[in-house]
């Protein structure tokens, strides 16, 4: 198993299914890779030092997602042990999208563009503190790509 | 559909299954249980008049679970229709317990044993109040039966 | 509590959210409302006489998603009791796409655009049986919109 | 963070808290520590070799669930790190009985005592093979302690 870790401006983070995350279909539950992506965002953003709920309870400031656009290629299985990369496409005052691809080896499974929004503890939008924006734009330079 | 109802001092609330709910083995995933039997007991609550949103934002109280012991039978698979009958064992001030069967037509598939605390916002012990007292008993006598 | 319903070529399909759906936010997790929309697609389709799990078993035949997009305007929160409604959008010969909206009362909550292809046992993409067809074009129409 | 590993006849297995696991009350729903502890007990057995979709595939065989007692001491939180120690405490022919205990840092948050059999393809209770009742009782020689 490879260790989450930066490489060439993405963020790559392992993730193994289990029993829980498939359906009787014999897949992984279509709205379950939201949670995968979700676990690569947010392990992202503590390996640049930002821990959600810390900013939350320290500054009001948490993350909403706005947008999700999700292409199925092919299943997930139970035991799979997958890898979602992460990239920035765009980073906004307020917004940022970011494209996700979940692999099993080289074969891609899914394909998505998550569009996140930091907002303020009443859900105001609200900008992106300037440490994050800066420690996105060195580790995660945005590619400008869409999906 | 049998729509939800009390009968004989048991509440009945019927859940479909959908695919969200089952796994690889093409049954119910375990933990899956315990959502529907929240189901269940939140709308036999609900029936008697008490919301669990309004309760704490009103009164600042919720419900935890403190212990629950589930026995599993056999497993409820896609596009079932289950009933879950819900009886109150025990009430005491604080903590109450019930016994949750999960039927499909007349085979018991499952059943529980789940003992709820009443909390106050900070997570302290506190009284069930008079009123939900009163409707239970009337609704659901503690039938002092064990799993 | 509204009851399923077909009105206007829509499909409406109310929901309650329990505590399982929500997050440490307050609200809905953001993957849990396409549970929310695959009750709804899944009930739309048993309203016209077709159960998934009898599809799979007697004929070999299921639905996979094969594309989702959804925009998230504001959360739904604990006890709310939603209302999904789901069009056809297109009907082609293997996928077809559903608009569909969740509102509580009066409010967009959340809008998705999911296109889903029937595929074999095996996993190929397969015809729409025809008495499925006819009857999705009779008791929901394709709009022909796009999200 | 730790990695998985055995110490002194235990399994120790850490999880991160994500807001899929939380609830709208901030801490992890009560269902979801049955998610937890199971994949903590997937990935012992594959640290012993024994790979659950491989077992079914090859010989047909897996795991069911046929009793789980729960006692919740108190809640998991959003970003925290948790530790689930899993040890034997009965290994029987068909049936092995596991109890685990979820912790963050020095605090038990959640004891379980999980009856697991095996099972065929059909569902038929079968023995557990050799093999691995052998790496068992080496890795994990049975406590006889109870819940």
């Amino acid at each position: 198993m490879t260790s989450p870790h930066f490489a060439s401006g993405s963020f790559h983070f392992p993730i193994r299914v289990y029993y829980e995350d498939t359906d009787a279909a014999g897949v992984v539950y279509y709205a379950n890779y939201l949670k995968f992506v979700e676990r690569a965002r947010t392990e992202a953003l503590r390996a640049l030092g930002f821990h959600q709920q810390a900013l939350m309870e320290g500054d009001g400031l948490g993350f909403v997602v706005s947008e999700a656009h999700i292409q199925y290629k092919s299943g997930a299985r139970l035991d799979d042990m997958l890898m979602v990369e992460t990239q920035l496409q765009k980073l906004g005052k307020v917004r940022m999208t970011m494209r996700q691809t979940i692999r099993r080896e080289a074969q891609v499974l899914c394909t998505l563009s998550v569009e996140i929004a930091m907002v303020s503890r009443t859900g105001k939008p609200t900008a992106i503190p300037d440490a994050m924006r800066a420690a996105l734009l060195e580790a995660m330079p945005p590619t400008g790509d869409t999906l």
